[in-house]
């Protein structure tokens, strides 16, 4: 011992939750939202430590329930890249929905060159045979975004739920712009301009399987 | 085809990297930072597409060298989540570190329950074996870091840095004031206040590790 005073924090995992929560319905004016996108906006702030992301965020009528709804009928879910999958807590799936992140699969490189894309949107093309209802989760590259939406605009099968959280500076933006302006007859969730991540991804994810359950009575 | 006009994006890989790092540079005012943390406040930044954490980065002199000189002999880096460690980037790493996380070890959550603190909290205490000297990466559980921090004072072995990003709103500011205060003999990187998250922990690892690679000439 070096005779330090003790540390003093917070060690009770449902205390932590309890007041994790309440600090983001205090701060967070969550009562502009329906039900659902409350849970989902509540656990996309506890993710990133900002309440302001909830004056960002875009969704369409509707898309909590048609995320809850595919992901309780079994809906796989498509990641872009292997953080947003491994944020994903599966034990809160309601179906043991599949998780499927094709980005380090070995045919993507090859892929990418011969589209003239980034490996990203190359792996958003073995999508194609799980795409057809399913929630896809973008927490990485604005071109996976972008060239899911070419994809459907050629007339490629359409998600139930886009979960668009890309991030940075190159793309980020206008990808989730894209989604939001013109989400081609899929329901989706997005935080608009450069924020997002991979953390908000997987947490829009486990508030479409799970809401608030932490904090359940 | 649905008629729909061409969606105009950058596809190429490192134009993208090229023009995200050269937005940082001209937006972060980096010229504050020496260099190895100038590198790693850019991949702070673009991990989370918020130049404006640059503000809050706390960090001892010589963190960076110290991490990447832990990094270059083979040092382990400790993650105190799977997200983490899924945003490492292996080919980067100089000595085919070990990227080891234990929270998902079978005797985590008994460990939790005998000593009244979190899963990510006794998951740590299973780190003993390979603390000493390693790197030593935290981006969601401000306990995980705060119990890094008793047992560095009940004598414990010491990393050689830590790299505090957990998020969050209770326990995650100060968590890293603790760290930033008294780093207790460790070189250390953090980022103050509620904002951090996994990737911002990965950014660290991955900036230590290989700089910014990407735009190397």
């Amino acid at each position: 011992m070096t005779g330090r005073p003790p540390l003093h924090y917070e060690r009770d995992p449902r205390a932590i939750y309890a007041a994790s929560f309440a600090t983001v319905a205090r701060e967070a004016r969550l009562d502009r939202f329906p039900d659902g996108m409350r849970a989902l906006a509540t656990r996309l702030i506890h993710a990133c430590g900002m309440v302001e992301v909830a004056d960002r965020l875009a969704f369409s009528p509707g898309a909590y329930e048609a995320g809850q709804a595919a992901l309780a009928r079994g809906a796989p879910i498509l990641c872009d890249c292997e953080m947003v999958a491994a944020g994903i807590i599966r034990r809160h799936l309601p179906a043991e929905n599949d998780v499927i992140v094709t980005l380090n699969h070995p045919t993507v490189p090859d892929r990418a060159r011969a589209i003239g894309n980034t490996r990203s949107a190359a792996a958003v093309e073995l999508w194609a045979d799980h795409l057809d209802g399913a929630a896809v989760a973008i927490g990485n590259a604005p071109t996976a975004l972008f060239h899911l939406l070419e994809l459907i605009d050629a007339g490629g099968p359409r998600p139930a739920v886009i979960l668009g959280f890309p991030v940075g500076f190159v793309g980020a933006a206008e990808s989730k712009a894209e989604l939001a302006n013109n989400p081609r007859g899929c329901d989706f969730v997005a935080l608009r301009g450069r924020r997002g991540g991979s953390a908000m991804a997987s947490a829009a994810v486990n508030a479409l399987a799970a809401g608030l359950v932490e904090i359940a009575p």
